[in-house]
């Protein structure tokens, strides 16, 4: 096999064999083949396209460059839930601990902000002494011993995915459903999970704004995890504006404890209650999606999630004082409103516009390096639909350093579009699950 | 500028600036960027093409990453040949002297064999002692000695070009008008010349096999060309099959001497005659292409085309004594029929088989270090359209090692379609010109 000649062939879109896509993918990661071949063959990709058998192809092939998490003597089905990526998406704190409550085994391995999207990892390190790097002996260790484990990705899984991923970010070949979903599933795959809940964002605030995109990503997803023998299902869910009323890591962690406390905003309680409903349905917890939702809905108000959640963030290391008293978590030492300019109706959110104004406050990373503030964030007051007054203020700004709030004011300023009628678009939660 | 976002955009089909592509070339040349980065935006340039005030952009861009020649203090003006590639296509050798004789300036840069195609720096090291890497003052020396030098690229002349075709050849990165255009352009006019004749090659030996591919890049050249002030035409001419009798460095050496010296074969002469002619219409010797002919050939039968040849061997080095004497060239030690399997017309030729027939004897290289055997090649026996007896050669192979003539005889034997009747196609020399 020469790689130049499997560049050539993609390049005229033609169609390469599974040994092909294994040899390829085995050889860029131990190195035998340069970057430079391997970022034009994934520039072909993008353009060209993949077929689905070339897909699950290479899906296998990066799962297989690294070790494949085998959790077969733990007792109960395990079960996992992915998210494409939003503004506030912070579904992964609260439905992690409620269906490990429920008694399914949640071995949960998450990634970090990417652009204007947050992480769960950024967002569970605003915990003081919360370990997110646990070796897979400790993983496995605390799976066990409470259903639940929240890591990042380690070297072992995947290789070829990190290696490929960071390619990828800097060569313009990020956005081919292929590539996304080939990254998704071999990581997924690799954490030794029975079935799996996507949930697949599209709107403004996600990677893929128009819908046909998001479906189509999502059955690709769906079939290509049903190829590896697993259950899959995808939720396509909202991202027309932030989920629920916060965007900032320690902000969201305050914000999940209230939703496993029995608060928070409906949106985002309705929209983990559904999730976990599903995990506990693929997971063949319940029969049916309403049985889920009901026994999601217990778990919380007796109280047994939320002990979870603090069983996990003891175990991995965390501060649990936090979980009673969330004002010990980080707080930022400056607010600054940013308000309407005139009174109407908000008829439209540029959701991602909000996702950057909290990388610009320090919130995320703008380039790999970079710390992030675990204190600043956005609080929004305001949803699509509702009447808003002139000068009241649309969304709240935490921030500890002046040097960039004038950016991210100006950036949330103009991410709200005011009408003087109330809009005739109301996006739902949910449009459709993929894959029953 | 961010790579990636040039990357994008191109990926996406959008347009970059002038100064955008200035400063990826540039940033490139200065290795600020990355090969991974430059390979995913020659693949996306190669699936979404280039408008043509981009491709303008791109071939100033490489020629001012390196030395622009400056010969305007020589008399007479600077003309120049440049051929797309083929088999036995020796032109070079016979038609710059002749124009030099004709009193203009050929100040030519060369490349070498490029795939199945011959390179006249190989045919030229074929003469013993020939020096093809003369330093840029050298180059300048002999041509205004003698009117014409003949060199291999320098690290001084487009280096942008130099490294970008290195990457571009392992990354199935070479098929794109657009590349193929700036690369040409780009040497070209670093030579300090006024004209440009362009022999674009069109058949089953070219590079460019469809008749519209090459009128395509032919008006791609020519509109470049006039852009940057220079008087450019292009020649659409045929490659299904050899050009003249030979394919074989030392061979071709010899047969460009028959052709300077009255005989030849006749395609081989008449092509000669038409390039040369044109050279002397842009180079402002004549006033028209008929004029050109006369004066070519007059310049044949008078001997001194073929005394400038000698001329120029001598003053880079070369043994002068092969012109007289062409047997004083390297001969291969051993020959083999190529026979044809039954009686007919050729009707057809895969004349890049050909091609490949003479690098797997040794004539042209399989990979950059190879040593080429200058003493090796293929004599043609049979042109489309001629009749063949059953047994009869169509082709001789010259070589000197057992070891892959089977491989040879076996290309070259395919290479032949015979057919009962006499076929109706027989190409033409010449199909069009272009830039008039």
């Amino acid at each position: 096999m020469r790689a130049v000649d499997l560049i050539r062939r993609k390049r005229d879109s033609g169609e390469l064999t599974s040994e092909e896509i294994h040899e390829l993918i085995a050889s860029y990661t131990r190195g035998d083949i340069p970057d430079y071949q391997m970022s034009a063959w994934l520039m072909a990709v993008v353009l060209c396209g993949m077929s689905r058998p070339e897909i699950a192809a290479l899906t296998e092939a990066m799962l297989h460059s690294g070790s494949v998490l085998d959790f077969s003597d733990l007792a109960g089905r395990k079960v996992d839930k992915h998210s494409t990526g939003g503004v506030g998406d912070k579904t992964s704190l609260i439905i992690a601990p409620i269906v490990a409550a429920g008694g399914l085994k949640v071995p949960m391995i998450s990634g970090r902000g990417l652009g204007h999207s947050g992480g769960t990892l950024d967002k569970l390190e605003s915990i003081p002494g919360f370990n997110v790097n646990l070796s897979l002996a400790e993983f496995r260790r605390v799976l066990k011993t409470c259903g639940c484990a929240l890591i990042g990705q380690t070297a072992e899984i995947a290789p070829a995915d990190k290696k490929m991923y960071a390619l990828r970010d800097v060569t313009g070949t990020v956005e081919s459903p292929a590539l996304i979903c080939a990254s998704i599933m071999s990581k997924k795959l690799a954490e030794g999970i029975d079935a799996l809940v996507l949930d697949v964002k599209t709107g403004s605030g996600a990677f893929m704004k128009k819908i046909e995109d998001a479906e189509n990503l999502a059955e690709l997803l769906v079939e290509t995890g049903k190829r590896m023998g697993k259950k899959v299902v995808a939720l396509l869910t909202d991202m027309n504006q932030p989920l629920g009323r916060t965007a900032g890591n320690a902000m969201e962690v305050a914000e999940s404890i209230e939703v496993l406390s029995g608060g928070g905003p409906a949106d985002l309680r309705e929209l983990c209650l559904e999730l976990a409903a599903w995990m506990f349905l693929v997971g063949e917890r319940v029969k049916t999606v309403d049985e889920g939702k009901k026994l999601s809905s217990d778990l919380i108000s007796s109280g047994q999630a939320r002990e979870k959640f603090r069983e996990i963030v003891g175990l991995q290391g965390g501060d649990v004082g936090i979980v009673d008293d969330p004002l010990r978590l980080a707080h930022a030492h400056e607010t600054l409103d940013v308000t309407s300019p005139a009174g109407g109706y908000i008829a439209y959110i540029q959701c991602e516009q909000l996702g950057v104004a909290c990388v610009v406050l320090g919130g995320g990373r703008e380039r790999k390096q970079d710390q992030v503030d675990p204190a600043v964030g956005l609080v929004f007051h305001k949803r699509i639909g509702d009447a808003v007054e002139r000068g009241e203020p649309l969304c709240t700004l935490h921030y500890n350093s002046h040097e960039r709030v004038a950016e991210a004011r100006q950036l949330a300023e103009t991410a709200y579009r005011i009408e003087p009628e109330r809009p005739k678009f109301s996006p739902s939660l949910i449009y459709r699950v993929i894959g029953t």
